[in-house]
């Protein structure tokens, strides 16, 4: 694994308000990308956040280059006719000593072209770092694997 | 999309322990139908509910038609001998200005005969007006979209 | 169905941190099973905690044979090089008068060997018995039903 995550070697679990917070926060991100609104989808990244996955040989660095390539792909996917879910399940979510959120995740994707059954596309964990600005909060990085691309 | 739904226009976020009572409210209503519990399911709705879906190609209006469809759904699968799972994944909740909510999710729906492999049978995105009455929660429009039907 | 769960006749619903405290549990407890950290998934259980699932003939009784059992499962996904999700969606949590908590949820198992497409290996509904010991929660009883097996 060469993308190592620089993430907060302590953490304990959030609580209460503060992990709801967190769920709104993926329902309504996942909803942007998935609808294809990706101003509102990258609008939840920091300026200068780091997009790492196994699926792109080098991590996307900072919200311009995350919206050009998430307007590539929602360009495609419209090109082909198809529906993509990002479904979240079993978010966890710590805090750090810093009060860096950390996020992880299982998403099941789903892909579906009307008139054809929906399929499972992939499957990725998700952790992301968040940081709370101005009463919301933002992704400062995002490690995703695809299940089903080797981890190198 | 003719059948718009006439959701609240301004929404904010449910915090806490609303979103939480909002999420219990979908595991026993999800887990009620499931189980082939169709009046506990039903009587989750309000009396003049109107549950919309590009399945059909009306609404059912009103918590009796709504408990009919309900009930020869169940008979169906039963006969088929087939479980089927509503998977309530990435919630998403807000409030309007009027206190009601609305609850934003995506549904992996599986199907299984016992000695044949589970399969994703359809993916849908549902949107659900909820309204409070002597505290607890009811549905009094639902929107279904299956993904892999046509919206229209 | 021959292994009837024992749990509380009554339950109430719980509220807001109780609730996240649980959905935290899980999301810790799942993907500690997912990365082949055996130790920190079996010691979610109470010492004498059963195991039943419609997946053995016999239910698993004490935290050793569970240990054991989880054990050999680990080492036969990663001969496989097969990677394994279990995602929790629809979770529900009720209190019975005792104080003990009854946690019902679905979960959808993927299985991934990389370089192939994810796959819905099974679809299981899952009982918990919680028991809150020195602030945190373990497992006192578990039955999962796989929908694919039989119940008998």
């Amino acid at each position: 694994m060469t993308t190592q995550v620089p993430h907060e070697v302590e953490e304990s679990p959030v609580a209460g308000a503060l992990f709801v917070q967190v769920q709104q926060f993926y329902g309504r991100h996942m909803r942007a990308m998935d609808e294809g609104r990706v101003a509102d989808w990258t609008g939840d990244f920091t300026p200068d956040a780091v997009f790492a996955t196994n699926a792109r040989p080098e991590p996307q660095r900072g919200r311009d280059e995350i919206a050009r390539n998430a307007a590539a792909a929602a360009r495609q996917l419209e090109e082909k006719g198809a529906l993509r879910r990002h479904c979240v399940t079993t978010l966890e979510v710590g805090e750090g000593s810093s009060g860096v959120l950390v996020a992880r995740m299982y998403a099941l994707i789903s892909k579906t072209v009307v008139g054809s059954p929906s399929e499972l596309e992939f499957v990725c964990t998700c952790q992301d770092e968040l940081v709370r600005q101005s009463g919301r909060l933002f992704i400062r990085h995002r490690q995703v694997y695809r299940d089903d691309l080797p981890r190198t």
